[in-house]
């Protein structure tokens, strides 16, 4: 086990419904050491790509997502979500339906921060669904800006999402996939990885 | 000037209504090198008191608390904003008005990452109204913990939040307070400190 999994072992809590509460050292409650490591994770992992922009969505993701624009040494840029734009100037949009909360956000950045030929690099704490994700890379793109990888920290392989994102043709470097949680054993088993 | 002033100036953007964009470097996109910075004047500041826990409110407040956090090695937690509460477990809740998108959320923080006799140092990028913040003085002082102190990077000092949360006998220290605005001269006052 890696460090992250090794983590969601300890503290973790897995309630019914496929659900994992990390609100102890990941969303809620943020472990800064662990924050760090993430970091340094996903700068060795993405060490091949040149990446000029990090990318996330308030609210979770931005504590993480900022320690890896720290390793890259490069801006962080985080989409908002807007029910009502309200926002002056121009926006890159997406529709975002939220699995946790039953319901659709829009989701901005502003066109001032994102630009053709940038090198982005979108970082976030769970990948179920993938709608978040395909939000942030059709915002990217929609700025002519090309997506080098998403960063995940811990994604839910049991969940369509990731097979999406990466049949779209996008790398997706996942810190732990879970393959399967059983509320009631207690018990996870994460898919191995290389 | 000190760095804070001084980016203002750069890249601030003053519009009518006492309204100061400072999306380029502070909460759409972030300047992660100033975030460092922010994280090492705050520990300068609050060198004098223990701090055990960093809190502030999501979303634009975390990145900038996550830096303060680490300077002083200890964990974030952020407040989350929710309309209707669905959450497990109990949660300390506060009724918090916003000024920017004119209505009321219900910010809550669960009780497992607040205890009584922690030191509390609150984070947030700009103090107003200061609802937000007297939001969480209430959270952390139900929880029995002690507000060591509030850091904000950007107060503006011609709106009340300032003035009630000091008479309510907190430290505040705020790294710019500004006095006055003119959006049509361009033109910023920022109020003399030590």
């Amino acid at each position: 086990m890696n460090f992250i999994e090794e983590r969601i072992v300890k503290d973790g809590i897995i309630k019914s419904g496929n659900v994992l509460k990390v609100d102890s050292f990941l969303n809620h409650q943020m472990d800064i050491n662990l924050m760090e490591e993430i970091g340094r994770e996903f700068k060795r992992r993405f060490s091949d790509v040149c990446v000029s922009k990090v990318m996330t969505i308030e609210a979770s993701g931005i504590g993480i997502a900022a320690f890896v624009a720290k390793e890259f040494g490069v801006p962080l840029v985080f989409a908002k979500k807007s029910k009502s734009i309200n926002v002056d100037g121009e926006m890159f949009v997406a529709e975002v339906e939220s699995f946790t909360h039953k319901n659709k956000n829009q989701v901005i950045v502003s066109k001032k921060f994102l630009h053709e030929g940038e090198h982005i690099l979108i970082i976030d704490d769970f990948l179920a669904n993938g709608c978040a994700l395909q939000g942030l890379i059709s915002i990217a793109e929609s700025a002519g800006a090309k997506v080098e990888g998403c960063g995940i920290v811990i994604e839910k392989g049991f969940q369509i999402g990731g097979r999406v994102i990466r049949n779209m043709g996008y790398r997706v470097e996942s810190l732990a996939i879970i393959d399967a949680m059983d509320a009631e054993a207690g018990t996870i088993d994460f898919r191995a990885q290389d």
